[in-house]
């Protein structure tokens, strides 16, 4: 049977490969993509997908819009167009799909609807800011229950952030968000957070090799990717990596968890959630090496992963 | 052309007393009441609204169920069970209608269909923890715009707390809520906060002379609000009464603001919020009388009502 | 026997007003005059301070330089130049005493070795910043077992800021400070809230009575306050006074209770305590009317005053 | 010349051997031993101290008391006991000094005066939570500028706590204080913090070897230890240790560090604060390894020790 994957995401170029890995897997289902706001206006998000999903041959995928802000409104956190302002490298397309394409549902309600449609069969994979994951456990408490997994890229685990000082993006544009998934979503749950994806990068001649594969595929992301791939090299950015300077894809990590159950090696079982009131911390994740916590849900923390079928994995999205 | 109402409860004898009142209204028809947690579980609350609209012979207008739980989940601040475990002072009913007739429609996604249904009709009446009203403008950001007026028993506005040291119930058990929909309905707003009602509070004279009107709908009144007529006496409920002690009817000057235009007398325009954050003060609103605040959401802050009319209305409730 | 004042002061022209009261005082002695950040610089205080000593004739009392800044550092708060850029109306005397007159003795030590040298007799009147008087308590657990009784100017009761959106200006500089003091100088307590005194301010032509009067100390008195009387006619100012226009002297409303044992007429008794961590509420005073804190001390907040002997005392400080 | 200390401990087994560690070395002039409330009460740590000092014959060192709580009172955090209810493993001595030893003088004034007379000369090792430093800098501001360096045991770098969830026991105690200190002490300031002292651990091994030697300084370390050497083998204890059970001797790292300057190999240079309002995150030292805080002030954070030059310091510490 094919594993049924539904995407959420905020597209960004790092959740284009993301998406593109989903869509090159032998033995998966695309049952839709949701969108949110997080690299770009959420507008921006859903023009993105569509872009991607024409690239790839695959606009039946019903996409779907969501969230415009977070659950408290404007956090007042940017993404600082890493991936230019559009979200996509500022590399414009004539003939990109438009708006209409997208489909009535709110993202929320499709969630719900999909899952509901498919239960117990559904891998939910998140690489954004986790607003409309939110909106549909509360507007349906049941629906992690009906979920197979569900696969984050988010949070970090040694308080080392790239958008605030302790904070990683997807968890710091909406901290509460966050916090109601991690509380709420009591199905098995896989996270990869900011420093495992540092300490997992690939390297930047790997990442050459990659865009240089002879495809439209690869000619798309060598196009989109031209502008995070220069703003990756500046200082600034190289701080903000854990373990230096590096091709970090991190949305893929938790595609590819989701795709193939013998990727993550070694993991930490540990109770989370997020901090939402600190100067410093709004929006870190807080992870309980020790047992502090009390009802804290425990997630599956990537920290091993074979590396090798990652490359693979990445390879076969551009081919 | 009769007002119309949208009703959003956690009926609570108070509750009962603001729906009365509605219904008992010549010009105003009730297009439904969406139930939240509160006073009570949710559940309880959709029960204890089928009985107030049996007891009034209106089983025809609509009941749905929303959130059972705040936006981050259980807040550790319960009802202190004033009007009963059940919210309607532990006095049941055997004929009492079953949940069966509750609506399959979640309460959120009715109110954002009813109020599109109405376009600039419907005066929307909350009465309890803001979660439903929360979720549905996350849910449709435009919905407020579609509104013609949000009348809300809440808040408080001189640090008076009845539920924790400077948080009204309604706010104190969803701060978040509160927080967006003070933020994010920008259509007319009336306020009835906790120290106004105190102020206007009515006698235990005309209380007792209220109930004892010799009606079916007395009756079941008296019936149901024993337990919190009774609780009210109490010292430590009399502490929690801004003004001294006396009859606080609180969610029915919500109801009354909404039913007739010339209800309010004076009141106060302020930009308003909610302390998410503070130790003591988590959930209280902030009212900015200086002009500290930037953006922050004008409301119309009721200050002296018609109490006259009010009393009519009451009266006319149980009759 | 004579009435023994300590005074803390962030000299200010109301500090000014209340330091010419205390010194026109029939039975009083002032031990001291110790100097904090506030108004104006920890330096300018000092010279404040000294400039009404001098104006006054009374150089004979020592004079205190005590932190230039609160428990954690800069607050980010300033005092708008309320009373001037050096606090005193920016009306500069040629003639002034200089900083060579101020005690070498740093004023927490000095307030501690005063408190001890006269057990049981010190009324210790504050009406600033309350950082001198929490950094004694630090240094001496013992001091508040050993005063007759603390005089406070600041915090709020009914979350009506000054200088925040909730917060009353000596409170809201330094919150911790505040949080100290209110939890830790465990013996009579009275506390002029910035509420109370705009419910007892006194009348814009009782202020030009009182500055008419043909003596050097109001036409010293005229000369640093027309800064602030006109400041005081501002649009800001007078939305910032609770109840109305007119003339607030804070800080004279704490010394008055100090030198005149039946000034306060009534008073409330409750729990309080000061809110460290809100977003909007940080450095308000917290009230607990009905019973919700646990171990908070209790003080004595006025709540209305002898105004003819107010005023009495008001005018001898000028003759 | 002979390296000057003032030692600032809350003895604790681990200040007993950081302080013997320090007694032994052969340059070093140790000026007074400062005492605050942590491990146990501020009556016991001089207590305790007095017993070390015995133990090492050097009775001459002036011992001081400080404060006996956080600069907020009580913070509801507690050792635990790990070292004992009395701090030092509950093995009396009824040859122990008495109190009457400890001076008059205050531990903060002492510290203030010591520096002073000794300016540009003093090495403050720091190894308990931080309150009698933030009172010394809050008294005299100039007191950092007159140091030589500041050696600080405490806080953590990947929010590991071993106190709270994300919190160092040190900086969790007193986060007003570490605050204080991390924000005033502008002088060369080298921090030991307990990720760190995990990853430079020694081995149990080296433990019983060291504690094996035949001296009465070891067999007094012997008694001493018992109880947390126990304590330590447990599974909670053995959670809190972020790389693995070991003998982690935190305090002497930071007493190694401030004797031999070649001690310290490799270190970061960052700003750093202290989280002082999260709900999980309170006392959580922040470092900003990206540079998303603006005047934060920079401190040296040990990385890489000479652990051979340690192992001889701790063994010549009982000799
Ligand atoms: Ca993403
Ligand atoms: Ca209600
Ligand atoms: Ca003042
Ligand atoms: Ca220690």
């Amino acid at each position: 049977m094919r594993k049924k994957l539904l995407l959420d995401v905020d597209c960004g170029v790092d959740d284009a490969q993301a998406i593109m890995m989903a869509l090159a897997a032998p033995n998966v289902q695309i049952l839709g993509i949701t969108c949110v706001h997080g690299n770009t206006s959420v507008e921006n998000v859903c023009k993105n997908v569509l872009r991607v999903l024409q690239a790839c041959s695959h606009l039946e995928i019903p996409v779907f819009k969501g969230a415009a802000m977070p659950i408290l409104g404007d956090s007042g956190i940017s993404s600082g167009d890493f991936h230019g302002k559009d979200g996509l490298g500022d590399a414009p397309d004539s003939k990109a799909p438009g708006l209409e394409l997208v489909q009535k549902e709110n993202a929320a309600i499709a969630m719900i609807r999909i899952v509901n449609e498919n239960p117990g069969e559904v891998s939910l994979v998140a690489t954004a800011p986790l607003t409309n994951l939110a909106l549909a456990v509360k507007m349906d408490p049941s629906l992690p229950s009906k979920l197979k997994g569900l696969y984050i890229m988010g949070g970090n685990t040694e308080s080392r952030g790239n958008t605030t000082v302790c904070g990683e993006f997807n968890f710091a544009v909406d901290p509460e968000a966050a916090y109601i998934v991690l509380k709420e979503y009591r199905c098995p749950t896989y996270l990869a957070g900011w420093e495992f994806t540092c300490y997992n990068k690939l390297t930047w001649e790997f990442c050459d090799e990659w865009l240089a594969q002879n495809t439209s595929k690869a000619r798309f992301m060598k196009k989109i990717f031209h502008h995070s791939y220069l703003a990756a090299q500046t200082e600034r950015l190289q701080k903000e990596c854990v373990a230096g300077s590096g091709f970090i894809s991190c949305d893929s990590y938790a595609v590819a968890a989701a795709i193939d159950d013998s990727f993550i090696i070694e993991s930490d079982q540990y109770p989370v959630s997020v901090e939402l009131s600190g100067t410093h911390t709004r929006g870190m994740m807080i992870v309980d090496t020790v047992g502090f916590l009390k009802d804290a849900r425990e997630v599956c923390l990537m920290r091993k992963v074979d590396l090798e079928k990652f490359k693979q994995m990445m390879m076969a999205a551009l081919q």
